[in-house]
């Protein structure tokens, strides 16, 4: 049996994982990683945490769990694996089956041979051409040296202001980071919503966050140039011409696939920039494997092709190819359902497979939404309120699902996930069996509740409207009959302000005169989280009363000011 | 129409529940809750929480989230339902479709018609009659007086020591509040383990943790008498004479259906004596439903009847009779895949579908476990080990799951019980798109990394062998090579002690002169978790021997006592 030389572009997450599999497979393979970076291994998605001051060990970010630094010394003596760091693949060489790589530092060059070859190359943040865009202060949060950059700005105390350009994960992630160690963040996003994984309804309430923790968010404007002095950034002008000033400026705007070398070797590029790969994440050259944020995979729902640069799918990808290159093109890589999850300050806002506004862009038809609001926990264990959304397709198959709030969003979401992946309908999940006791959470958990709101308003017995469809119609001047079933305690305490009639639950059948004497009248009930709002809708139907309905999620899915 | 007459035996989870899904479908309908306790909707499981001080508004364990107390008032105004409480029900006739009652404080009778009668009667702890249960100081925490007079326990400070007799769900639970308020516990377990929907090997984890909080707990032994004077508690007499001083004794061996009132009228009664019921949640009488504690529904995966008296279940399956009673037997309940969770002080211990002993029990041939140590976050963020145990059968269906540790339980039970509610396959689960970001999880979820453990050993590239299974060869005093493949340091800090070899993962290729001449002698390697101890065997095995092993879950799943 002849040594199989196998080459690993990139020793990130993908990379490193394709390589350290495929070691476990073929202890006599001969495994080179090339990597562009210094380090290798680097835990990426935890760069805003040291930034922000979670912990304060650098190499932390790059060490295994049993704190050995993951530098070539580690590879070689824990894997066998030959790592080039500060190197760079400058061509890959398909027909003689080399890559040229060219050591940063010397410039020297050299060749390797390989039987497979392996692209996890990353990706690269999307940096337009803004004026001011290379002034010193303008930076990105995706190497280890941005990373150092940051951490610095944050325990030097001098930056009092930075902007950040994107409200996407990493986008919000900096935000935190920076607005948690005392300096004064501005998010600017372009489109009308931060984390645009969510819906906007629920993005709203993420974004009231924000700003409830100081920072502040500009939504629906860009930017127009950096402006600076002697070369350094001294602020953000806008479109509208308003300028931010500000020290520093993360560059948070998405990231695009690093596929220029395999598009070089004629490889098969998708429509998102990533390399296509087959289910066993072969490129277009069958020698050829690529992994993580370089690739486009499929979506599991759609089918159709989708760029899902996350550091969990990365890894996955890349145990896949670990082992296709091994034992022959075999195990195979599903896609992704798009799941994901953010701490956002004390939040957290998470989403798995369609939200309403992909649905719309697929034309998908005959779905179904509708939003929860619900303790995570019973009360005396210190609930927080989730906010969530579920959608199922017209056989009531549940095909998407966000939640946000304070509580525990990431069990709601890894449950969501799986029930898509499981492919359960509605009715599998009214009475899905899950871990219940009061520290963990409610006796019927938030996600069944969801199901349980999904299902009355299918079954017709609860008309619902969400908070926009209400906001529509007060903009537009006109009066309904605003119900909140709510005590005058809570009343007093929080309320909309919207022209609503409080009318405790317990006391609404003794008050039907209060109604409109139209049993025809538009009205709308809610209450907090609108459980009672539903209750109240219930009894206004059996007396009569033809056009009632529900605002989704109650006061505590209202994204706009309130009066109190 | 005539009006529907409804009468709810029961108004504490699954009672109340039916009640008040009844009255959301028919505001016309006579409802009446008849109750034994004096009070409703009581959020029991949370009585445990009330006794050891997580709370001390005792009103929140019968409060509405607004903070109203659901009393017979609230009943009555909010949801129009008539709740009789201290009100026994003393007997169904059947035949004319009535129930006789008892008020408990006057004595008085009075007769209910109904057109749908619901029994949620509960269940009742198990008291053995053994000497002395009567005594003042023996009581169980099933009621708001156990849990009345067990906070006032706490509360006085003069009870010094307790003895739990039973280690389940309310018995480690009731351990943890008193041991928090600062009372000695001692749990009293007749069988070899606490926490019985656990396997030993997990089981035994969570008692060392109880141990390590400064609880006692003596397992394999049963309670003989309870020793007083003058009418009260002074100690607790075990079957091997030991007498444990104590005021207070918790009765937590289990409990039983309250199915009499169901036997008395000719119901069918199921084998572990709960109320048998269909889809519909229907009794043998078809204008008899019944739910909660005192029912016994499906296992989904056995297809066998199950007693699983859990609040969850209760109210998922009030909520179906709720509507079955209005709309005629349409919605159905499909039973239980036995999910739970209990927190154990700072630990968590949680448990879906089947444990190994229950495969054993009912049978099952050709499944497959593995137990797998990993940490539920980066170490940057704080990761706290979990370890777990999964359970796939011979078509590699994901089957059972249990967890155990100090970290995120309930996302990860959550997780599986949706994964087996998907009958979803090791193939879904080791490529699932789960919600990943540091301060969640890691890279790799813990159930995913289970998976592919899993997968490595079907693969037959790693051979697992658990702990009990090395522990038997020790105690046989065989002399298996054991090799740990940590570093010094490591070692230095932990170590089992069972004459294991220190040979650092990174040095092992250059040391494999260090291990036994015969590539045919057994090795068994670990390491904290086992990932290096799984990388050992790769590397080895390679190299020619031919009988290497794996201790699964490392060190971390050891629950026998280590030298250091």
């Amino acid at each position: 049996m002849t040594t199989k030389k196998i080459v690993v572009i990139g020793g990130s997450a993908a990379g490193a994982k394709a390589a350290a599999k495929a070691r476990r497979l073929d202890e006599f393979a001969e495994i080179t990683i090339v990597q562009k970076a210094p380090d290798l291994s680097m835990a990426s998605c935890g760069y805003p945490y040291y930034v922000g001051g979670t912990f304060n060990d650098r190499s932390q970010l790059l060490c295994t769990p049993a704190g050995v630094v993951r530098d070539p010394v580690f590879f070689q003596k824990a894997k066998k694996i030959t790592a080039l760091v500060e190197t760079e693949v400058v061509a890959i060489k398909r027909a003689e089956k080399q890559v040229v790589c060219r050591n940063l530092k010397t410039g020297e060059e050299q060749t390797l041979a390989y039987d497979k070859l392996v692209i996890a190359a990353g990706a690269r943040a999307n940096m337009p051409p803004i004026p001011g865009i290379k002034l010193a202060g303008v930076t990105t949060l995706l190497s280890m040296a941005d990373t150092d950059y940051l951490r610095k700005v944050c325990d030097d105390k001098q930056v009092k202001q930075a902007v950040v350009i994107g409200g996407g994960l990493i986008g919000v992630e900096a935000c935190e980071a920076l607005q948690g160690s005392g300096i004064q963040v501005t998010v600017v996003e372009a489109v009308d919503q931060v984390l645009t994984f969510l819906d906007w309804d629920l993005a709203k309430l993420v974004e009231n966050h924000i700003k409830a923790k100081g920072a502040k968010v500009l939504t629906g404007i860009g930017v127009k140039e950096f402006v600076g002095e002697n070369g350094k950034l001294t602020g953000v002008k806008l479109a509208d011409g308003t300028v931010l000033d500000c020290g520093v400026a993360v560059m948070a705007i998405g990231v695009r696939p690093n596929s220029d070398l395999a598009k070089e070797a004629g490889l098969t590029i998708g429509k998102f920039g990533g390399i296509t790969v087959n289910q066993y994440m072969q490129t277009s050259d069958p020698d050829i494997y690529a992994a993580g944020d370089c690739v486009e995979i499929p979506n599991r729902i759609t089918g159709d092709p989708a760029f899902a640069p996350m550091g969990d799918l990365a890894n996955l990808e890349g145990r896949v190819v670990g082992e296709n290159i091994i034992c022959g093109a075999s195990v195979t890589f599903p896609g992704t359902i798009h799941t994901g999850i953010c701490k956002v300050f004390d939040y957290a806002a998470g989403s798995t497979g369609l939200s309403e506004k992909a649905a719309q862009r697929i034309g998908l038809s005959g779905y179904t939404t509708v939003v929860n609001a619900s303790p995570d926990k019973p009360g005396f264990m210190g609930a927080k309120i989730l906010i969530s959304k579920l959608l199922v397709d017209k056989d009531q198959r549940v095909l998407g699902y966000q939640c946000v709030g304070l509580g525990d969003v990431s069990r709601q979401i890894a449950t969501a996930a799986m029930a898509i992946q499981g492919k359960l309908t509605l009715e599998d999940v009214v009475n899905a069996d899950l871990p219940y006791a009061p520290p963990f959470s409610p006796a019927i958990d938030h996600f069944i509740t969801a199901a349980h709101v999904m299902q009355n308003k299918l079954k017709g017995r609860m008309t619902g409207m969400s908070v926009q469809e209400v906001r529509s119609k007060l903009d537009a001047g006109e009066k309904p009959f605003f119900l909140d079933g709510r005590n005058p305690n809570e009343f007093e305490e929080m309320h909309l302000g919207i022209g609503e009639h409080l009318i405790p639950l317990g006391a609404l059948r003794s008050r039907l005169s209060d109604l409109p004497a139209d049993k025809n009248a538009e009205i709308i009930c809610f209450c907090k989280i609108s459980l009672r709002g539903y209750e109240a809708e219930c009894i206004l139907r059996a007396h009569g009363f033809t056009n009632v309905k529900v605002m989704e999620g109650g006061i505590m899915a209202w994204p706009y000011p309130r009066k109190k």
